[in-house]
């Protein structure tokens, strides 16, 4: 152990081979199409000037960046609507795949379902980190928040119940599942690339989580391709008509605002379904103690009051607190909690009921 | 269009769906048997005192960084070593994958071939981002530049016969497939994540490029697990023994100097095969008006001047230049250029030659 400044360093080396679970050799192979990646949208800037190739200063140089970087695989006799993940606040592509505990994620449980999947990480972050603003990143110590934040406990407590595995390998894993912001998060940007995204590729569901989830409703009013969004547990941005907004909602992790839009532009989010989905272990009021977990509460709440409004003008939404219909013990993560295999057939009957997976 | 200080921003926005390359759909499909993603390596900071889940401050939280991040699929009836691959400067797994004009790259060739296919992002860069340093990141255009020292070409020119293809599309994605380290790229860090890789799933071959090429050589003396190393354009770090190194060899790029080691780690590569692939438009002689491309001179020459010296103490070092064995006009990068089958048929052969496809 080294000491670097006040913080205590540890390095981690593995140095014994560790055998992958044994669970997911069990199962039959993927047979896959085509898979493969490519960056979408983005910006390009342009110094003025000539390029010099001996000097080979900036001048008339280019800079390409702010696009979406997407990994896609498209199974054998797939379905037509491919789904397309999108990851939450601090995450990646990775949020999707092997679990932190090492069972299959939403891709490869998707995937075995014969769905197209793509994996995208939003401008300015993980893969597609070339972003054209400046950016400063510290090592800030924060993840005993995010353990909280993320419902598995308050730290350094597990929730009695959780679908979450508690050996340190598990947290290792989760912890490095996170990716830092390469500038400010963008919602023109975000949105316009993952409108690209549509474009390209045609008709598809959007799958958001967490802070995705604002940006979703965002990307479906800018591009109709957006056949249908599965949310969970979307955060702040939730769209309501100039008039119909309600009062912000409490909680002792804040305010949470809703978002005034455009009633034309609202209107749009009407015309496709759209499914919500939040797990266990959210305050039934005001909790000043566990203020992580308290944001949740708010956040629940202000998408019952969206869904009423949506629905009131012919939309189709439908809030699904986990809890309620007997699945308990889910994190902010339920695609990949212990039980995500149950979470994975709830969409799966969703899909099949809105004619989604033909 | 936008003004953005003195740069010129233009927005790339696909708006009509682009069918993907008919090319990859006549390909059987890729029967994996299992595919997924984890952390590895890295360290851990903490910072003193004790967590407050009310207050959510520094006081007693972790971080977790400096880890690599792999994604692997293993296909079925896969050959005893896997395939790692470690991108190069400026890159990240991208490099393995669908190549800037839209076909397939190493990483689908090589899991057709039926080799377990690892894709490695090397500490602080890409979906690897949580670095324990701290990172200052501008958008400053180099693309240009990259153009000239990946010998594309002398911008805006291509070379005669270079094999790349000369659309913008293809220019777009090229570009789209850099992203910035979050952090200073550190010779400890990236190969102790490497290390801890081949400790996590064992023997296996190691496939660098460029900068990756100096790291593949540390890394090979930390695990023995690293069986053989196929290089890509190994740029600096070729490691000699003391009072074997030859003098720097100049270039318009700077001086390029040889590593010093100590003997008994130097001997650790005379234990393993190695082979050094090398691509066309290198100078031959010192060219003041193509830095870009003259580095690859000093580089090539370091590689040859090694490999004899390795050999001399009895290693397995080949050094294939390939427009000397009549495959012309490849990049800095073959193993995407147009003509990367014939590129991926060499390793194989090599592979073969040397037992490590069995």
């Amino acid at each position: 152990m080294k000491i670097l400044g006040i913080l205590l360093v540890t390095t981690c080396l593995v140095t014994t081979t560790i055998t992958l679970p044994a669970q997911t050799k069990k199962q039959a192979p993927l047979m896959i199409e085509e898979q493969g990646s490519f960056a979408v949208g983005g910006s390009v800037i342009t110094a003025p000037g000539v390029y010099d190739p001996v000097k080979r200063g900036v001048d008339g140089q280019t800079f390409h960046g702010d696009h979406a970087y997407v990994f896609y695989q498209i199974p054998v006799k797939a379905r037509k609507l491919p789904l397309v993940f999108w990851h939450g606040i601090g995450q990646f592509s990775k949020t999707w795949e092997t679990t932190p505990d090492g069972r299959e994620g939403f891709q490869n449980i998707f995937l075995r379902r014969q769905f197209s999947v793509y994996l995208m990480d939003q401008p300015r972050r993980g893969n597609a980190g070339r972003s054209t603003v400046e950016a400063t990143i510290k090592p800030v110590p924060d993840e005993q928040s995010w353990f909280g934040t993320f419902r598995v406990g308050i730290w350094p407590n597990y929730f009695p119940g959780v679908q979450f595995s508690k050996d340190s390998a598990t947290l290792n894993q989760y912890f490095r599942s996170m990716t830092p912001s390469l500038g400010a998060i963008d919602p023109t940007v975000v949105t316009d690339a993952t409108a690209a995204l549509a474009g390209k590729i045609g008709d598809l569901v959007l799958v958001t989580h967490s802070h995705s989830g604002g940006f979703g409703w965002i990307t479906a009013m800018k591009n109709t391709h957006i056949r249908a969004i599965a949310s969970y547990e979307p955060g702040s941005g939730f769209p309501f008509p100039a008039g119909e907004a309600p009062a912000p909602i409490a909680s002792s992790a804040g305010p949470l605002e809703p978002t005034v839009v455009a009633k034309e532009e609202f209107l749009k989010l009407t015309k496709i379904p759209i499914i919500i989905y939040y797990g266990d272990n959210i305050p039934t009021q005001l909790d000043p103690n566990n203020p992580g977990a308290d944001g949740w509460r708010a956040r629940l709440a202000m998408a019952k009051l969206w869904a009423d409004v949506v629905n009131k003008h012919g939309g189709d939404v439908t809030v699904v607190h986990l809890p309620e219909i007997g699945v308990k013990g889910n994190t902010h993560f339920p695609f990949s909690d212990l039980n995500n295999i149950e979470i994975a057939d709830l969409l799966s009957k969703w899909l099949k009921s809105k004619g989604l997976d033909k």
